[in-house]
């Protein structure tokens, strides 16, 4: 009878809905009948991207699409500018140099945001540089910079802006083609509340004129396949047929319950989540300035032993929350606001939380938290 | 009520338990709970595969093990022999081409299969060869090598055997350590009766010295990564969770059933299918005499449009077929005996071949393939 709650920022809940969806029999790929289900897929995911750009669909997770990103976009010794604020800006720069591009690494303080002016200084100083990888929303640190700032910065440049919106799609605003964002990769673990296993890569017309240019040596991740397939209303290889069956069901649920409402009930969550914390005497870690809806890094406080908190939530309680990764091991646990989560689950994850660090003996009031974020949620 | 049957090589029929488990509700993948999981993947994927090599898990399609394959063996201008009797095989000579190694391509006709003394000639003249790549079960043509006898030629040389068991693993024999296979790659979708999304490649220690000298650039299949992470019972990138969680129930099954009874029984459906067709005068597209029991290829007869049989018995009867590829597009017809299937599915597979060939025009006794296939199901 022990709880299963997701509080993880990727993979998330799954609904109860969506897990029929997932335990339907299967189609052939390559039929007419599938191939509705495909168009389905992109005209949803157009929709969520905000773009009239190519959507491809990649069987794997969402660092294969961010491979497919540098490798189709960068040639060898190519100029590339990585920003790395956290691990998966750090995943940007290992691409950028496993595939030997000339990799501007822009390291930003864990728990800050990029600005748009750092990217234009760099973009002056590096005038040939072909792309600029960044991130919507960095799960390690709960960060998002000023996306929409940084387009602007770079569509004035040769470069086309990579986002890597694995996190953030579906869960907090992005406008790819209002923003100027050439390449946006996502997947269907996170805002899509599928398991994981398909990835999306969107592609501007800059971002094609790239494209067919590189000549880093592909193959499974060669997009100018996925172009000439999804053209033909296909794939060019298998993909992972079930997860997108179930995607046609996710992304009419999205649009039932609309994408600004969606985009607020998580900003709500966030903040009833933050208020929670706080009544508690825990402090948030990025800054707050900058820090994502899309889930809630808070410091564990002194004298609390952090992996053993978030280790009893889940095996004695039955509820996910992430800890800290690298560096932050230990010393942060995080709490997503995304995908299938409503207020109530939110609520419970703060019970949990409040009940072991009790156990542990931090000092508060017994359901201050609980009663902080039930306060938020029910403001007008 | 139309039925969904597919006798296709991949996907294959998922069964109910398996549709069921894919739609339990999934769990994190960084917990000793999915690490359970893990363990028992690697296990049961190890009986199957005959094996005490490591096995790397995957989340792509066969085609992205494949190139974990190339990338990973292969430095750029090494000499691989790449054999290619059909599309698959085209597929191992297109990722050595698209990697820059220096790849010798033996062309095998399509329907015959290449031979151990074929290889010997070229692994002579060839000496600094690093690989071999051949395909268990050529799913274009139907044809099935003699892999044992490839892989006394292949250990006496410095050449890995590479060994795409995509179509074949757990339908036909592959013995992989036996039979000195270095590296065999495998997916979700075919006899281990899951949709697309997770594969499979195996590695011997011969492979695994390979795999350290490798210079060609890679990241999402840099198994390296993966050998490190499945030391700890882990993943490099978030994997297929949904599928991986059900591919334990799978792998249950094939162990109750046995390896070798399922190896029987579709070995079994291979000869009732064949001789169902040949009763209405149908005959096998490859040589008898390296057909493979994955799958049935039989020539479409004169005067009927292949196309249209497939299309029909799909999109007005449900029962899946596939066509030919390439070259034998609408001249043969294919009809796969792997994955969940028993008597009565190949029994209902021929039963509609008989309906709409009928309906074609096609001259023969009506009943007549049921009758002879049900004749080999029930022999002694």
């Amino acid at each position: 009878m022990k709880r299963n709650l997701l509080l993880t920022p990727g993979p998330t809940q799954v609904p109860p809905n969506l897990c029929a969806a997932l335990g339907k029999p299967i189609i052939h790929h390559r039929t007419p009948q599938f191939q509705d289900n495909i168009k389905q897929v992109v005209e949803g995911l157009r929709q969520v991207y905000q773009t009239k750009n190519d959507i491809y669909i990649l069987t794997s997770s969402g660092s294969g699409a961010m491979e497919a990103s540098v490798v189709n976009l960068l040639s060898p010794k190519d100029t590339a500018i990585a920003v790395d604020g956290g691990k998966f800006g750090e995943r940007w720069v290992e691409l950028c140099q496993a595939y030997k591009a000339n990799t501007i690494v822009h390291k930003v303080q864990w728990g800050k945001a990029p600005t748009a002016d750092e990217i234009r200084k760099l973009l002056t100083a590096h005038p040939d540089t072909k792309a600029v990888f960044i991130t919507l929303a960095e799960t390690s640190t709960g960060v998002t910079p000023d996306v929409k700032a940084i387009g602007e910065v770079v569509k004035n440049s040769k470069a086309v802006l990579v986002v890597d919106a694995v996190s953030g799609l579906a869960v907090q605003e992005i406008k790819t083609d209002e923003w100027h964002c050439d390449v946006v990769v996502c997947a269907s673990h996170k805002g899509l509340m599928l398991p994981p296993g398909l990835a999306f890569v969107s592609a501007s017309p800059k971002a094609i004129e790239l494209m067919n240019h590189s000549t880093t040596p592909k193959y499974y991740f060669d997009l100018k396949e996925y172009k000439k397939a999804i053209e033909k209303v296909d794939t060019p290889f298998t993909p992972a047929i079930g997860i997108l069956i179930a995607l046609v069901e996710s992304l009419n649920m999205i649009k039932q319950d609309g994408l600004q409402n969606m985009f607020a009930r998580y900003a709500l969550l966030a903040q009833a989540t933050r208020a929670g914390c706080r009544a508690i005497g825990l402090t948030l870690f990025p800054d707050e300035s900058c820090a994502t809806n899309v889930l809630t890094a808070v410091n564990v406080p002194a004298g609390i032993d952090g992996e053993k908190l978030t280790k009893t939530m889940r095996d004695t309680y039955g509820i996910t929350f992430a800890g800290g990764q690298d560096k932050l091991k230990g010393k942060v646990i995080r709490m997503a606001h995304m995908g299938a989560l409503d207020e109530y689950d939110i609520l419970t994850g703060l019970a949990c939380l409040e009940k072991v660090l009790h156990q542990m003996g931090h000092k508060f009031e017994l359901g201050a938290a609980l009663s902080a974020a039930q306060k938020v949620l029910n403001q007008k």
